[in-house]
C-alpha cells in the first residue's frame, strides 16, 4: 500500500474554560492508503502547533513537515511503521512539537496495519518483542478533577462509587493550593466517598515545582487515607526534585511521567527520577512504539507502568494495546467525566465488564471505529496561509 | 512598562534547499511596550511552529498561548522577565513547542530591560549570580558546512583561513556517509587547509544515531588531526550512547548540546552523557536565562560551554552575554556562510577585531540593532484562520 493522504482533524466543544479538563477539544489524525484502508489516531496536544508540524514550509534538512515525509510512502508491515516514524522525527529534528503532533499518525498507522493484516495492534507488539501475546484485563480507575472543596469531592466520590467504580484518581483543582489542611481534607473526602474497599489516586497536578520536600510532607500525611500513588507532585522536568522525593521512600508511592515528551524522557523519570509509577500518553510520546519501550524498561526496573488518558476511547484503545500483555501493570486509567465530544468519537466505547475490569477488543487495529457523523459538528476549520500558498486547509471530515 | 505587543516575523530567502543551513528562513520576535521601548529576539526553530504557539486557541489550563501569557503584563525589572517566562511556561505546560517558539520573546524581554535600565545583559546576569561582571573576548570559529569531496572542504578551509580564522567547524555534508575513508579523508582536508597552528572542530550531524562504537573509532582516527572536538555524533536523546561513548575516554573530546529544547536535557547530556563540551542554542531553550543556568552547570562540572548559533548575528548578540564573563569559556560559534537574509539582519554585526577575538558590545540591551528595512523584503506574510476568527496575521514590520 502507498500512503495516499495524511489529514488532522481539529474539534472542540464550543465552549472551553481554563480548568484542566483535556477533552475540551482534540485533534484526531486520519490516514488513507491507495487500498482504501484508512487508520485513526488522536494526539493529547495543541491541535493548531501540531496542526502546523504537519503543513511548515520546509526551514532546511531538519525541519522536513510530517506530511512531505510520508505522502507516496509504502507501508505494508509493522516494520514499516518503524521505518516511517525513524524517517518522520529525522525529518523533524529541530521541530520540538514533533512527537506530540506525530503521535495520532504513528497509531493511525498501526491501526491500518492491524486492519490489513487483520490482527489487533497488541499481537504486532508481541510478535516484534518476542513477548507474551495473552491480554489481560485492566482494572479502570475513574480520572476526575477534584470538587472545590472537601464536599463538593466527597460528592463526586460517591457518585463513582454508586456508578460501580472501585478505584478513581481525583486532580487539579484546588490541591495544593490552599495549605496542608485543605489538601489533606480534599483526599479525606475522595477516600470517604468512595469507601475503604476502593483505590484512590491523587494527582496533584506540578503544583509544589521543584519543592519536594512540601511533596514529601503531603506524601506523608495523606498515608494514613492509603492512596495507591500521589501523581506528579512536581514539575515535568524536575527530576533532582523527584530523585530527591524518591530517595525519601515517602509511605505513599510518587507517580509520574505524562509529561514525557520523548522516550529519554521518561527513561530520565524512572531511572533518575526513581517513580514507582511511569505514567504515558500514548498521544504525546510519539505513539504505540515509544510507549512499548517504555513499557519494557519499566518491566526491566520493576516500575509499574500505567496510561495517562484524558482524551476519547480512541486514545484509550491506542494506550491499551501498548501493555494489554502484561497481567501486573493491572491499572487503567480510564476517562469517566470527559466532553460531549470526547464521548462521540469513537462508536464502540470500552464497556466496564460485569466483573469490574476493562479488556483490549481482539479486532483488526486498534479495535475502534470513529464516528465521523457523530463528531463533525464539532470539526473547526482551519485555514494556514503562508507566503501565496494555502499551506493548510481541512480535509473533508 | 505594560507589554502591548508581541509580534513574530516569518522572513526566508526566496530558495529553502534541504541542506544543513539553517540561515534559510528565520523567526523574529519584537515586543513592545507603552513606554516606547522595544526589544528584539531570534529563535532557531520552525517559524511556522512556532508561530503557532502564540496564536493557539486555549485547549484548557496547560495550553496558553504565548501573546495571551504576556499582552498587558509589566515588566520593569529582570525579575519581572523571569516571573513572566515563568508564566509563559506553566501556560504552555503542554504545549510542546514552547521553549522553540518562547526563546526569541525571552531574549527580547532582557533587550527592552536592558534599554530601559540602560545596562547590557551581561551585568544583569552577573548581578543576580553575583558573579564576575568583567567582559572577555572569545576567539570565533568558523562555522561552516564540508564540501561534497575531501577537495572541496580543502578549499574551504584554505578560503578561511585566508580570511584570517584561526578556527573553524566542519558540518554535516558527507560526514559519516559514505565510509570511514572517506570520514577521515574529509578531516585531513580541513586540517591541511586551515593548517597546524589554527583549531578544528568536526560536526558529525548526528549521523551515527545510536552506535558509540563507531563514534568512538572515528573519534580515535581523527586524533592524529587533532580537531579541538567531535560534535553530535550520536542522535540528541541517545543520552545514554553518549555515555558509553564517553566513558570509553576517545582520545577527540565530545561536544554536543544543540538539541536541548530545556535546561534538564542539557543537564541530562552533561551529567549522564559526560560530554566534555555543551554547545547551548539560547534560540531553543527558551532564550538567555535558561542558558545563563547550563552555563553555570558548566561551570560547577568542569564541562566547556559554548554557544551554538547557527542564524544571524541577533542570535550571536543573545548568546554572548550569556558566557561572556567566563574567560574559560573562551571559544565562539561564528557564522561564516550565512545567507543574505542573515546577514542583513543587524545593523551592527559582531566584527573580528584585529587581535582576532569578538567582543560584547558594551551597549544596552543585547547592543545591536535590527533593520527593519533590510530585512523587510524577506517577510513571509502568514495568515491562521480558525473557525471563524483570524488568530494570526503579521504585524506592519
Amino acid at each position: 500500500m502507498k500512503i495516499i493522504a495524511v489529514d488532522p482533524f481539529y474539534l472542540r466543544m464550543p465552549e472551553i474554560t481554563d480548568a484542566a479538563d483535556g477533552t475540551q477539544d482534540t485533534l484526531l489524525v486520519r490516514v488513507r492508503t491507495d487500498a482504501g484502508i484508512e487508520g485513526w489516531g488522536e494526539c493529547d496536544a495543541s491541535p493548531l502547533v501540531s496542526i502546523a508540524a504537519y503543513c511548515c514550509p520546509m526551514s532546511h534538512g531538519n525541519i522536513i513537515n510530517i506530511r512531505n515525509s510520508l505522502i507516496g510512502e509504502t507501508l505494508d508491515s509493522p516494520e514499516d511503521v518503524l521505518r516511517l516514524s525513524g524517517k518522520v522525527l529525522r525529518n523533524g529534528l529541530d521541530i520540538q512539537q514533533i512527537q506530540h503532533a506525530y503521535s495520532g499518525t504513528e497509531i493511525a498507522l498501526w491501526d491500518i496495519i492491524g486492519k490489513k493484516l487483520e490482527k489487533p495492534v497488541y499481537l504486532f507488539l508481541a510478535e516484534m518483542s518476542g513477548t507474551s501475546d495473552i491480554a489481560h484485563p485492566k482494572l479502570p480507575y475513574a480520572s476526575v478533577l477534584f470538587g472545590d472543596t472537601p464536599e463538593d469531592t466527597y460528592q463526586i466520590a460517591v457518585g463513582l462509587r454508586e456508578q460501580g467504580y472501585r478505584a478513581a484518581k481525583f486532580g487539579w483543582g484546588p490541591m495544593g493550593k490552599f495549605g496542608a489542611k485543605n489538601d489533606i481534607a480534599l483526599v479525606h473526602a475522595a477516600r470517604e466517598g468512595m469507601g475503604t474497599d476502593a483505590q484512590i489516586m491523587i494527582y496533584a497536578g506540578v503544583v509544589w515545582g521543584t519543592d519536594y520536600e512540601t511533596a514529601y510532607n503531603r506524601a506523608e500525611a495523606f498515608a494514613e487515607f492509603s492512596p495507591t500513588w500521589l501523581e506528579e507532585p512536581l514539575a515535568p522536568d524536575a527530576i533532582d526534585a523527584y530523585g530527591s522525593l524518591t530517595k525519601k521512600n515517602p509511605r505513599v508511592p510518587i507517580a509520574a511521567g505524562e509529561g514525557s515528551n520523548t522516550y529519554r524522557m521518561a527513561e530520565d523519570m524512572i531511572v533518575h527520577g526513581g517513580v514507582q509509577f511511569v505514567q504515558i500518553d500514548t498521544g504525546r510520546i510519539g505513539g504505540i512504539m515509544p510507549s512499548f519501550q517504555v513499557r519494557q524498561l519499566a518491566e526491566q526496573r520493576g516500575v509499574q507502568y500505567v496510561n495517562h488518558t484524558f482524551k476519547s476511547h480512541l486514545s484509550l484503545a491506542a494506550a491499551l494495546h501498548v501493555f494489554a500483555t502484561n497481567p501486573d501493570f493491572n491499572l487503567l486509567e480510564y476517562p469517566a467525566a470527559g466532553s460531549e465530544l470526547s464521548q462521540r468519537i469513537v462508536k464502540n466505547p470500552f464497556k466496564v465488564d460485569p466483573d469490574g475490569m476493562v479488556r483490549v477488543n481482539d479486532l483488526p487495529g486498534l479495535g475502534v471505529q470513529v464516528d465521523t457523523d457523530a463528531i463533525r459538528p464539532y470539526l473547526v476549520p482551519v485555514n494556514i496561509h503562508v507566503g501565496t500558498e494555502t499551506v493548510f486547509q481541512n480535509a473533508f471530515l
